[in-house]
């Protein structure tokens, strides 16, 4: 089976979007096994879309399009496909009945536009899209077939994962790609390959470090016709790596940090609370991204201004004015104020500079203190960050992340 | 002047790789009005290549690759821009000699392997490349060029910024496409369109919609010799947007609506606070990622857990009991004892289910309310978001922020 990829956009031409959907797609096509040899990207323009269409399938048996499915004008992705198979494009009651009730349960406005989107190549199946209104097409034609995917990538992953990823296994059902990750916190990616170099070095299965924020991802994989054989050749390589790392491996697959940490507050029976001034809520968000975590954590304060950390979490008045709110004190006084008032098994406090300028006390740009209080007392540890504003706030959540997972697994 | 791009490069097609280089590159020829209509991309093969490479001649006068200029066996755009020109590759002693010295500077053993990056297409001018080994190549031949460029972003991006665009510059002597972004919130992209529908029709300047999560963006293009020029054909048109608009346009550019929340309340010099459930501390994460944030947000609650909003936020017992977290009247609560707690001019609160499954109190995904506290009152609206956890989260935070924009601009 082979396949070619046609994104649609303007905004990809003139660069003001970057096509991580192709990216996501090739990653898919090629753990199915199929082999992708082309891509092509054309601006929101009929003839151009519908070349691009028909060359791709001169040379593939599949060509993916993705983009340009939804209301506007420029949306002309449906008219593309059906230009290039030559066929009309059919009106889909069905499907515009469905847009209007989500409109209705939505309390928006329909509006003509809106029928655009229930337009599909004759002889089309639509893929339902629960994540926006477009759906996505199968066209089937002479043995070959373009399938149609929604740009939003919120609305594209599902699609892909989902109900396009099913229809593509059952036509390859043989030979994949079968991968797992081995993720890894706390060791830099230099010291992880060199622990594992011979691991590297092997053929069957492959092991590929990658450098994460804060942490080394190591993709494992292998061909094989079914995920018992895989697992046979996946499994003893994943054992080593457990094994030369140790508590440094906090997961697999597609399991952050977050979800590793309230995983085990869980099965502990343990609950969490959060104190951030720096972070602004940014660790708490990623704490409850996780589904279930409420389970474990309980709540945090958001200590952005001084008399928060004084109010809300009891810091001293005194502690401040003698250490100033980039402290070790204060962030030691952050994280046990917090775990007194939540009334939890462990709390993390954050304070640092994320910049973008050295602040009134004279702390440089990327100075983090992480506090971790406990019912065995307060560790905290001092970090010096570098990067812009935004990286230096994601690696003072993932360092008290990972501060928490080691102490979890003492 | 009409360019295509072909990015070579098997990791691409297989999505390991994300391709910003070609993003970035088309950034650069929107600026310089260089039109570019399609883009293609190819693994390391060299039929394929340069298949590639003779297409895009075909339809456009300049023709961009993008990495495979390196020293390794799979590393063959050289050989594939050589075919596709019909010339023979020649060596380069003065390339090469270059490259010893570098070598012997950095102590690092050469090998014959790097003589293949002494070789280019016969006729061609090599591009000095600072930042690494290959250099880059231009090939002009029967008044088309080829333009090759390395594929590590950090040797990519100095050469199109430095001497690569000097070259274009000098053939397009002038013109360049200026835009800008005028941003959108609490109105959807079909009526926005419908709003501005002549403005989108129209040809200088064009007026492109882009839909965003919770959001529109309006990008305003036009083609003019300099910065000036272009503002007197753009200014009255984003002049009328604005006027259509009204305060649904909230900034400009690359101001994202968290920036211009914090502007305004700074401007004022008025204060925020925020009690968050669903979203866990995301708002508040958004709002000190603006710099200089902490003039205006004083602090937050993330009040996961019923509890927390009760001990932190003074919910009533008797009103989560009477209504559940996820309420109307728990939404202007938790607003309100924010309010109070943090003596802040506003306080927003958030309450909701973001999901996976209908709650215990049977309220639906994607059921969430927000309020909003200030001196004149308390509003709250209930919103019913659609998507998965994720896309719930961030649609309730940008609603949040949405609800304060508009109560500052009434």
């Amino acid at each position: 089976m082979t396949a070619e990829i046609v994104s649609v956009g303007t905004e990809l031409l003139l660069g003001q979007t970057v096509d991580t959907n192709a990216a996501e797609l090739g990653r898919k096509l090629a753990a199915l096994g199929i082999v992708h040899r082309r891509r092509q990207t054309v601006g929101d323009n009929l003839e151009r879309a519908a070349d691009a269409i028909r060359e791709a399938l001169g040379r593939a048996d599949t060509v993916f399009t993705i983009g340009g499915l939804g209301p506007t004008q420029d949306d002309l992705t449906r008219d593309a496909v059906a230009l290039a198979l030559g066929v009309s494009l059919v009106h889909d009651p069905e499907i515009e009945a469905h847009l209007r009730a989500m409109f209705e349960r939505r309390r928006i406005p329909w509006t003509d536009s809106q029928t655009r989107q229930a337009q599909r190549p004759e002889g089309s199946q639509p893929v339902a899209n629960p994540n926006g209104t477009a759906p996505g097409l199968i066209c089937e034609r002479d043995g070959k077939r373009v399938i149609a995917l929604p740009g939003p990538p919120n609305e594209f992953g599902p699609m892909v994962e989902g109900p396009v990823g099913e229809y593509l296994a059952a036509l390859t059902g043989g030979m994949a790609l079968h991968s797992r990750v081995v993720r890894v916190c706390g060791m830099g990616e230099s010291m992880v390959e060199r622990t594992i170099r011979d691991l590297v070095d092997g053929e069957n299965p492959t092991v590929a470090p990658y450098a994460k924020l804060g942490e080394v991802h190591l993709r494992v994989s292998t061909m094989a016709p079914d995920a018992d054989s895989a697992a046979s050749v996946l499994q003893p390589v994943v054992a080593t790596i457990r094994e030369r790392l140790g508590k440094h491996v906090y997961g697999f697959d597609d399991q952050p940090l977050e979800s590793a940490v309230i995983g085990l507050l869980r099965v502990r029976k343990q609950t969490l609370a959060v104190a951030e001034s720096m972070t602004g809520g940014g660790l708490g968000g990623r704490l409850t991204s996780v589904e279930g975590s409420s389970a474990a954590f309980v709540g945090g304060v958001i200590a952005y201004q001084a008399q928060v950390k004084e109010q809300l979490l009891g810091v001293s008045r005194e502690l401040l004015a003698a250490h100033g709110t980039v402290s070790e004190a204060c962030a030691v006084a952050m994280a046990e104020g917090a775990r007194v008032r939540f009334e939890t098994d462990f709390a993390l406090g954050i304070t640092g500079n994320a910049g973008p300028t050295v602040d009134a006390a004279g702390t440089r740009v990327g100075t983090v203190f992480i506090a971790l209080a406990s019912s065995e007392g307060t560790q905290v540890v001092e970090h010096e960050f570098t990067g812009q504003r935004g990286a230096v706030r994601s690696k003072a959540a993932q360092g008290a992340l990972t501060m928490l997972w080691f102490a979890l697994n003492r």
